[in-house]
């Protein structure tokens, strides 16, 4: 891939500023170039919350996301309002927990309770970002393992490292569960 | 004012991204639109980190940021290279414990000892980016000082609150006596 551009989507509290962040700088130790923005609108007033990355093997001119080749949505809104704007042949990730109604879809489509991962494993729900960041990686190798790991440990509170691992770990497994049930 | 583009410059681990998204979700508190962007480029591996932000009344269609209007720079290799991408009627903010050799600048250009007062005046250099948010918003206006307030306690640890508040509080402090300073 030369480049790939992300979208994450939710709701305010969700992190996933924090994620877009984590993902453009394992990006960056994986040696490519990466660019992560957001922008607040009227709706941002509202909750909603999203996370844009752009990652490419080459220098990047635009900064904008347009119909990106993956989407995470971690609510219903953020689904109806983004999905739709994926590439046809691109990837969503939702979480199952928020997302009762998924769209109809050409690409990819992986529901994931990402939330109820974090909780019941982690015992966290905070780190429900950092599960997803494991899904997403997991399920499309955008970013190594390890430099995904780097990152994240980099850049959360140092006492929260321990939990963030193992969200990490729990988003890794569950998509490598998706990957095999697909093999099947 | 209608739109106005800011950059934040300097070295990883001073919290420049941080301190943009603060920015940009003080805009949202007081009405605005705003983008928050950063790009990552080989750069970004030699230790440089930027931040941009767009303000403004009006939707932002084109996210990057060209020329700035305001440009803060927290160390002299960030100064070297993104003062001259400034408005000639613009604003430099520097932290004049780094940035030792100031460039020659048409617009205004405040040099202020911004790490230095996070140490001297609340004990921590790393709410230095506190401080310059307080600094850069004192002389410019750009976001309400409630808004501001209210954006870095909400994005801050809970720990930290007290901390970030006074570093806030220094900020204007020192933003004030420039400003009384140019009067005199």
């Amino acid at each position: 891939m030369k480049k790939l551009e992300l979208r994450l989507s939710g709701f305010g509290g969700q992190g996933l500023i924090t994620a877009g962040i984590i993902l453009a700088e394992a990006a960056i130790l994986d040696g490519k170039n990466a660019v992560q923005s957001q922008s607040y609108g009227p709706e941002a007033r509202g909750g909603a919350s999203k996370a844009e990355v752009i990652i490419s093997s080459e220098e990047i001119d635009y900064p904008k996301v347009g119909q990106a080749d993956l989407c995470l949505a971690m609510s219903q809104q953020a689904c109806d309002k983004y999905a739709g704007n994926t590439q046809p042949n691109g990837v969503l990730v939702l979480d199952s927990g928020y997302v009762k109604n998924p769209p109809e879809f050409s690409g990819k489509m992986y529901s994931v309770p990402i939330t109820e991962i974090a909780t019941s494993e982690v015992g966290r729900n905070i780190v429900a970002n950092i599960v997803a960041l494991g899904v997403i990686a997991g399920v499309t190798n955008v970013v190594t393992r390890e430099s995904l790991e780097t990152a994240v440990l980099d850049r959360v509170p140092p006492h929260t490292k321990d939990l963030n691992k193992k969200a990490l770990a729990a988003g890794y497994e569950s998509a490598k569960n998706l990957l095999q049930r697909e093999g099947e």
